[in-house]
C-alpha cells in the first residue's frame, strides 16, 4: 500500500528548516506498513499544491501535507484542496469552540484569525488539533485518502498518533513490518561491530540489520516484513536474547530509546533516589531526567555550579583542592558528587565537570576532558573522558555517558 | 531560474535518515541565486527515477540528484540517466587511476566493483570526487542542466562547492536572493499577524513576508530577489526599522536565532551575573544558557528545586507558604528567585515552577500551569501562564518565555 507526503513551505526549500516531519512521518507511517513512495517538497502556491497531489494520488492511496495550513496570508493550503475536491467552505462549531478556548486560556481575545481557522470545507472530516487552532482535514477520493494537517512538529505528531494512524488502519488492510531497535551505550560502533560479527553473519535473510550511531550511544536496528506479526516479532526477538548474551552491559533497552527514562523505571522499581550536580553539562542531565514524567518520584535536584565559588559553598568542594588540581579534576567531582549526595539525602548522585569547548583547553586537559562522578550507598566512582571538539555534542556525549554509567549500578 | 533537487535512497523513504542533504544544497544552491522548485525523494528503481526526473526537467532548468550511485547492485542511478540521455557506457581512465590510489591507500586491491565505478556514461562530464571513489555526473539537455552525485554527505558537500557551483554560476545568470530572518518571543502568531498587519499591507511587493511559529517564538522571514545585494538589502533594513518600532519588545534578534545567545551578549556587555532556581523546566534553562559558549563569564549556577524540600532548605522558600499556596504559586517562584539571587549573588535571578504534566494538574491549576519569576537589582517580577498538555513542549515554552522576560528587563 502505497503512501505519499508532501511538505509545503518555503522555509523547507530555502534550507532554512530542516525537514524533521517528512522523516518522522515516513517512520510512523512504515511502522504500520505503508511504503512510502515519495516525499516532496513544494512552495505554498495553489497551483503547485493541486499538480503536486494530482500526482502523488496517480500512483499512491494516501497522500498526508503537511504545512500550509496557519492563519495568516501566506498559509494556502486550505484553499487548494477546496478547490480540488470542491463544496462549500463552512465555519465549524466545535473547532471554533477549541480555538477560543486556547486563544483564552493564553490571555488574548479572538480576532479575525482566529476566527478565519474555524473555516473549513465542507466534504472533510475534521481532524482535532489539541495542541493547536489549525484542524486537520481528512478528504475521502474514490477509495482513497488525503489529509491535510499543520507542518507544527508536535501538533502533526499528535495528529498522527491518536488520530490518523487509528483511522488509516481501520480502513486498509496492512502488511506487518517491524523496525525493532536495541539500544547500546558505552562501545563506539566500530568495536561493536567487531564484538557482534559472529551473531550478525548468522542471523536469518528474513531480518535486516543496520547500524545507527549518536553521540554516546549505537542504535542497532533489526528489520523484518511479513503477514503474521506474532512469528516475526518472535524470530527478532530470538535474536535479541542471543544478543544480550554478548553484550550484557552495553544494552540499555530493547524498546526506549531514551535512556533516562529506562533508568527512571529501575529507580522507581528500586525506590531510590538520585540527585546531580552539573558544572559542563550545564542541566543537561537534568533535563534528560525531567522530561521523563513522573521523574518527581525519584529525583530531587540539582547543584548546578557553574562559578567555582559555588562549587566551594553549596557543595563543600575543598578549595585547596581547586587551587591544586583544578575543576576538571577527578578529586573536584568525587567532592561534587558526594556534596549533592549528602546535601540533598539522596541514594545516587551524578556530577560533571569538564571543558565543553571551544575555548579553556590546555595540553593537559584539552576541550573535550571531561570527569564523570557517581556517588552510590557503597562509595564514590569516578572515570574521565576526552570527548570531541564540538562544545554541544560534548554536552550530550557526557550527560549520555553519565546516565549510562548510573544505569550499570543501577541495573545490579 | 528554478531547481529541483530529488534525493534516492530507501533509508529516506523508512524514516531511518534524515535527509540533511536536500536541506544543505537548498540552502546552498538558494543562496547563489537559484528558486527551489521542489525537493523530492524517491527509491532507487529505474522507473521511479526516470519519471521523477522528466516531471523535475519540465519545471525547473537544473536538476541535482544525490544517492543511488554506489557500487552494489541496488544503485541504478547511472543506468537510469545512461537509459535517458542514450550513449554507451564507457571506462574513464581519469576515475580509475583515482579509485585505484584510493583503495591502495587504504590498504586493499581493486576488485570488480571498484572497476566498475569508473565506468561512467561517454556524453556527460565527469566531476570529480575528491573524497570518495563515485564520481559526479554532468549532463547538459537542451540548455538545463542535470548532475548526479553520491549521497555521502561530505563527498557531495565538498563537489556542490568546489565543482557545481562554480559551474552554474558561469553558464546562467542568476539574481540576488536575501532572506532575512527576524526572531520574535512573547506574542503568539494570530496575535502578532494582527499588530503588524498595517505593516505588512504596506511592504513593498517586491519583499515577501513568512511566518514560522514554534513553541514559544514566531519567526518572521523577509525575502527579496533582485540584481542589487545592496539596494536588497537596505530595503529589507528599512522595513526592519519599521517593524522595530511597533514592537519593540518582541524582537529579540534580526540576527541571531539563539535567544539565550542574543541574551549572552548582552549580560556580557552589561557586566551582569544570573542565576537559576528551577522546578519544573528542570534544567532546561539552564542547558540553554551554558550551551552557549563562553556563557560561564555571565552565568554562575543554579539550584533546581525538583523535591519542595529542596526548596525549603536550599532556596529559603517558607514551608508555610508551601502549604497555603502549595508549589506552584507567586508566592514560592519569587521565593525561589529572591533566594537563589542572594544565595549565589548575583543582578538577575530566574526561577520557574509549574506542572509540566502529563499528571499533577487540578481544576483550578491545570497541565501546563507555569509561574515564572525574575528576580532583578529592582525586585521581583512573577507572571503565570497556562501553556498546553504535552510535557515537553511546556517545559519549552516556559524556558523560552523566562529567558524573554529576562532579556527584556536586561534590555532596558
Amino acid at each position: 500500500m502505497n503512501l505519499d507526503i508532501i511538505s509545503i513551505g518555503d522555509e523547507l526549500l530555502i534550507g532554512q528548516t530542516l525537514n524533521t516531519n517528512a522523516y518522522w512521518m515516513s517512520k510512523a507511517l512504515n511502522g504500520i506498513g505503508f511504503t512510502i513512495r515519495q516525499q516532496t517538497t513544494i512552495a505554498d502556491t495553489e497551483e503547485v499544491i493541486i499538480d503536486t497531489l494530482k500526482n502523488a494520488l496517480s500512483h499512491s492511496d494516501v497522500v498526508l501535507i503537511t504545512g500550509g495550513l496557519g492563519p495568516t496570508n501566506d498559509d494556502l493550503t486550505m484553499p487548494a484542496l477546496n478547490k480540488l475536491f470542491g463544496g462549500d467552505l463552512v465555519r465549524d462549531e466545535k473547532v471554533y469552540q477549541h480555538i477560543e478556548k486556547l486563544v483564552t486560556n493564553r490571555g488574548f481575545s479572538m480576532n479575525e484569525n482566529n476566527q478565519k481557522q474555524a473555516i473549513v470545507p465542507e466534504n472533510c472530516k475534521v481532524i482535532h488539533n489539541a495542541n493547536g487552532t489549525a484542524p486537520g482535514l481528512w478528504f475521502d477520493a474514490e477509495g482513497k485518502v488525503v489529509v491535510a494537517m499543520p507542518g507544527v512538529p508536535y501538533e502533526m505528531k499528535a495528529m498522527v498518533i491518536e488520530e490518523v494512524i487509528p483511522r488509516l488502519k481501520a480502513q486498509f488492510d496492512l502488511p506487518e513490518i517491524i523496525n525493532q531497535m536495541v539500544y547500546t551505550q558505552g562501545i563506539p560502533e566500530s568495536i561493536l561491530a567487531e564484538q557482534i560479527a559472529d551473531w550478525e553473519n548468522e542471523l536469518p535473510t528474513s531480518i535486516k540489520l543496520a547500524y545507527l550511531p549518536s553521540p554516546g550511544r549505537v542504535k542497532l536496528r533489526l528489520s523484518s516484513t511479513g503477514k503474521n506479526r506474532l512469528l516475526l516479532q518472535q524470530a527478532i526477538d530470538h535474536q535479541i536474547e542471543k544478543l544480550k548474551k554478548i553484550i550484557p552491559n552495553a544494552i540499555y533497552s530493547a524498546e526506549n530509546e531514551d535512556l533516562a527514562s529506562t533508568l527512571g523505571g529501575l529507580l522507581l522499581k528500586s525506590g531510590a533516589t538520585i540527585a546531580t550536580a552539573e558544572s559542563c553539562t550545564g542541566g543537561y542531565i537534568a533535563h534528560l531526567i525531567t522530561r521523563v514524567a513522573g521523574s518527581s518520584a525519584y529525583y530531587k535536584g540539582s547543584i548546578l555550579s557553574y562559578a567555582n565559588e559555588i562549587k566551594v559553598n553549596e557543595l563543600g568542594v575543598k578549595q585547596e583542592d581547586l587551587n591544586v588540581y583544578g575543576a576538571v579534576s577527578e578529586q573536584v567531582v568525587a567532592q561534587m558528587a558526594l556534596g549533592v549526595q549528602q546535601k540533598m539525602k539522596t541514594d545516587y548522585a551524578i556530577a560533571t565537570s569538564g571543558i565543553a569547548g571551544p575555548t579553556g583547553g590546555s595540553d593537559e586537559k584539552p576541550v573535550g576532558t571531561v570527569w564523570i562522578a557517581l556517588a552510590t550507598p557503597e562509595g564514590v566512582i569516578s572515570e574521565k573522558y576526552i570527548f570531541g571538539k564540538q562544545r554541544e555534542v560534548n554536552i550530550e556525549r557526557a550527560a549520555i555517558t553519565a546516565l549510562g554509567m548510573l544505569f550499570r549500578v543501577v541495573k545490579k
